[in-house]
Formats: C-alpha cells, structure tokens, sequence
C-alpha cells in the first residue's frame, strides 16, 4: 500500500483553493478544503473544487463535534469524499457522521487533535468505524516546537497503517521520516499551499514518499 | 444581574435565521449563529444577521479548536460579539482566541462539551481569559437522555455566576430548573427556533427566567 498525499487548503478563498487543487492535482491523492476555508465560505467552497474537479478526492475538515447526522449529510450533500469528526465526540456523534457518510459510500476521517491517550482513543474510534484516524499536531501547538511524530508511532502499534493519518507541520524536510512509517494518508498544508511553488512542491514531497 | 436569554439558530439558511432574529429580538439578549448554519455558509451568515440587526450581540459558534488567531479574526471581522472555542482546545489556541477576540472589543465563551472534569477546566479556562464558560450537552447527547443541569451546579461550584452558561435541550418545561440556579447565559434552540410560534416561545422563555 502506498501512502496517499492530501494537500490541506486553509488560508485561500474557495476559487483560489480551487484554482490550486486542479494545479496540483496529478501530485496529490486527496485535496482538503481545510476549516478556515469552511468557516469562512461554507460548504460553498467544497462544491466549487468538487464541481471543477469531480474525479478527485476531496476532504471536508468539518471538525464535527456534534449534530454528526446533519452535518455529515451537509458535508455529503456538498460532495465531500471524506469527513472529519473530532475525536473527542461523544460516541453517539461519531456512530451518526460513521453511519451518514457509509450510506452514501462516503468516509470517515477521524482527528484526534489535543487527544492524549492515542491507543486508546484509536481502538474507540475503529470500533465506532472510523475509516481513518488522523494523530494532528495544530498549528497552534505546531508554535511551541510540537510535531506529530511519535503520536504517529504510538498510533500505529494499535492501529492498521492503511487506517493511519498524520498532520502537523510536515515539511519536504521531514517527510521522509513520516513516509518511512508508511500511514495511510499524510497531510501537508502550508508546506505545500504557502510554497512560493506549490505544484513544485507536491510533486517533490509526493516523490520523496515513494523512496 | 439577570440571565441573559441567547437563541441557538442552527437550522434554518442565512436569510430565514435573520428574519427569526429580527422578530425574537424583543425577548432575547444574544443571538446565535449555529455551528451547522455556519458550516453551511460559512460567516456570510454572521454578516447578514449583523447587517439586519447591529445593535443585537451575535454569538458565532465557530468552536474554534486550532487556528485561533485566524479563525477568531474571521469571525470578528464578520460581525461576531462572541465568538466560541472548544474547552478542549490547546492552551495555545485558547490564548490567541482571548487576545484576538479582547483586542477587538469581543468576548470568548469556552465551550465545555464532552469534557468530564469540568472543575479544572473551568479554573483553565478562567485563567486563560475565557468570558464565558459554558455547559453543553449536545444534541446527539440529548438523544441519550443527558441533561446539562448538573453539570452546571459543578460549574458554579468554581465559576462566577455571570460567567457560567448552560446549553443542551432546555424547554420551557425545565427553564426554571436552571435559572434558579442565576447562570449568566441561558441558551435555547430548538425550544424557541423550532417552536410552532418562535416568538410566543421566546417571550414565554424569558418571562419564565425571571420569575
């Protein structure tokens, strides 16, 4: 299994992130219209990229926490592929996003962004049918020196690598240690949207990962 | 100090959530603009309520958890007087969202859904600059038959009275429950918003507060 690219899309309006998803289109695997983005336009911004680009990927990084049936389906009806939902959710939040997103084929990304005890978070989260369970460093925390390495090491010791994601700050520099973990899906965002070329940039990242 | 009385618009578009707004103004103190609308239409939907009304205090449920700075900043500059992060959240993002919101002349409320201790988070949330401080038993919690009454007796057990709210599926039927108990906000969604006639709910819901 190869490790799959998403390119997170935060600080652009919808038609910028847009014009740069189908730019970097043949480097990336999934393009995520990221939560500033949403806050700020909506599930609008999903529409545009899913209507300009129907054949890719697209993550809404909904961070839901609640009301995960409704949101989920908005989320869907948008045209997302895959839907986040924060892992501290009470169970029955995450069986309704899980439930809404598998009856429309769709899937399930969940963030375990300020989660301290990941082993125990992830088996909770694959018994609730988390198709994806992402170990997020944010950019907040990104500030005071943090990153998602060892949280992406102690996620795999419970969790199938095809089933793994990791976010956080991840660089041309250092994704060669995360690629070598060989999760699931690895996420980039400001080092590949905020480079001064980004289609440059994912096509170096995206073929640092297949060493 | 009376509690204030803050209507939760969350599922109706921009357009019918300002119209509400605009005839529940007279019995309500706070009007907010519900995660599920603004994952909709993003901070168009702040904007317009704010445009229709700029003398109403809009609260966006933004549930801010990374990106504080950024995110609280979007949603000052749509209009929001209270803007709200997750209790969750990184101290470091609790702190950009204080400092961006304060800088502007707006105010903060932690929300502290799916938190079990809510003692320590509180006195974290205090220190950090939090204005408010709010229980909340979500919907897809409601659904288990939670309620947020005794959690907010804990909350008040460490937290300033006007600085305490509570939310999570109050009717008119419970209100005076928690308004006996003089929290500083009292909010309200589907009770008043899906009322048969929303502004005979709120007008009955506020009269009923301050008995």
């Amino acid at each position: 299994m190869k490790t799959k690219l998403q390119i997170a899309l935060d600080l652009l309006n919808g038609d910028e992130a847009a014009d740069l998803a189908e730019k970097v289109a043949p480097w990336v695997d999934i393009v995520e219209v990221g939560t500033p983005l949403i806050l700020r336009e909506g599930m609008e911004a999903v529409r545009k990229i899913k209507a300009r680009l129907p054949g890719l990927t697209v993550l809404a990084d909904t961070k839901i926490v609640d009301g995960g049936g409704l949101e989920c389906a908005d989320a869907v009806a948008a045209g997302a592929d895959i839907v986040t939902v924060l892992a501290v959710s009470d169970e029955a939040t995450l069986s309704d996003v899980v439930k809404t997103a598998h009856q429309s084929g769709r899937r399930v990304m969940a963030d375990l962004i300020t989660v301290c005890d990941i082993r125990t978070a992830s088996l909770r989260l694959q018994a609730l049918g988390a198709d994806y369970i992402c170990v997020h460093t944010g950019v907040d925390a990104q500030k005071q020196g943090r990153t998602p390495l060892s949280d992406l090491k102690t996620l795999l010791t419970v969790t199938p690598p095809e089933r793994a994601a990791v976010a956080g700050g991840i660089t041309l520099g250092t994704v060669g240690d995360y690629a070598a973990l060989r999760p699931g899906i690895l996420i980039a965002g400001s080092a590949l949207a905020g480079a001064e070329d980004p289609v440059s940039a994912a096509k170096a990242m995206k073929e640092a990962m297949e060493i």
